[in-house]
């Protein structure tokens, strides 16, 4: 092939989540046939995430600042913590706009096979802001793989003896779902936590 | 949402060919998570890419020297030229690696609502180096996309008193192909253009 520089180059774009060697070929060719608008500006932007971006003491979210925009924030309420897995978790939320709590972003759910556990996933900081924040109630925002219901689980009982509300996301049919594709677990919760309409 | 650098770079991402809204902010959190082992290399290598990668001045291909590696190598035949759309044409015909010859990367195909006419396709260029290297056979690598189809028509066209081969690709079914899942102009391509075998 051509210049090994440029085979380094698209080595790491493939590295990246989601994106094979076709596609890391087709963005390093895309980047130097448009050095100027695209990989210039792309260059400084990733520069500029390098040294000003890092993770919030508090929530573990990401920002320019610590705390974060959303922990620091007269406007929202302390007395809640949405448990989430991941900043894009956290995102989907501000999306919608109903939540106005603060949030924990863990960094992953508990895995045995993966070597994460209580110190990986901050529980012990979660347990500390409940107690500082006199914290009301914790949702747990967690995906319903089964990590994720373990991990709900696991801070569930953990958060049992501080007489605080622990909630869960209701979990159903999603919205635009046909029931007849529905895979057999979705299809039992809804059907277990049906609701009384009349 | 959060920190407005976050958003620049992740809309960055997001303009790159293939990559969505979604796609972009998993890219930039892993970017964000993985500052050492991945953020810092591609910053690296993307400005390596930015200050050292340029255009072969013969064939158009890219290079960290210029004539590119293929056009100063005294293995390769100076008397065949292969006219490819890309770059990533050029890598695709180097990866089988039988053809030894020179190549001229177009940078596209002609196209009248695009704007690209001959000056863009650096036609011309291929005109003289027909001349300077007595080039004997032009081969035509072009795509069977009707702008791929008409570059070719044109090309061949603008070659024919020259006095040299034009040939093109063969057309036909691709290997590992159903004849019942092609499309009719496949069929009648690989059709009219039958081989005998016995």
């Amino acid at each position: 092939m051509t210049g090994n520089q440029i085979d380094i180059l698209i080595n790491q774009i493939s590295k990246l989540p989601g994106l094979g060697r076709k596609s890391a070929q087709r963005i390093a060719l895309y980047l130097l046939n448009n050095k100027e608008q695209s990989l210039s500006p792309l260059i400084s932007s990733l520069k500029v995430a390098r040294e000003k971006i890092l993770n919030c003491e508090k929530c573990n979210n990401i920002d320019t600042v610590s705390p974060c925009s959303i922990c620091s924030s007269p406007k929202r309420d302390k007395k809640s913590i949405c448990v989430v897995e991941d900043v894009s978790d956290l995102w989907a939320f501000e999306r919608i706009g109903l939540y106005d709590g603060l949030y924990q972003v863990l960094g992953g759910t508990l895995s045995a096979i993966n070597g994460i556990g209580f110190n990986e996933i901050n529980l012990n900081k979660l347990e500390k802001r409940i107690h500082d924040q006199k914290v009301k109630e914790v949702i747990l925002a967690l995906s319903t793989t089964t990590e994720g219901q373990t991990t709900s689980h696991v801070i569930a009982e953990k958060l049992e003896s501080l007489n605080i509300e622990v909630t869960r996301l209701a979990q159903g049919v999603p919205i635009g779902g046909e029931v007849h594709y529905l895979d057999e677990n979705t299809l039992n919760a809804a059907f277990q936590s049906r609701k009384k309409i009349v």
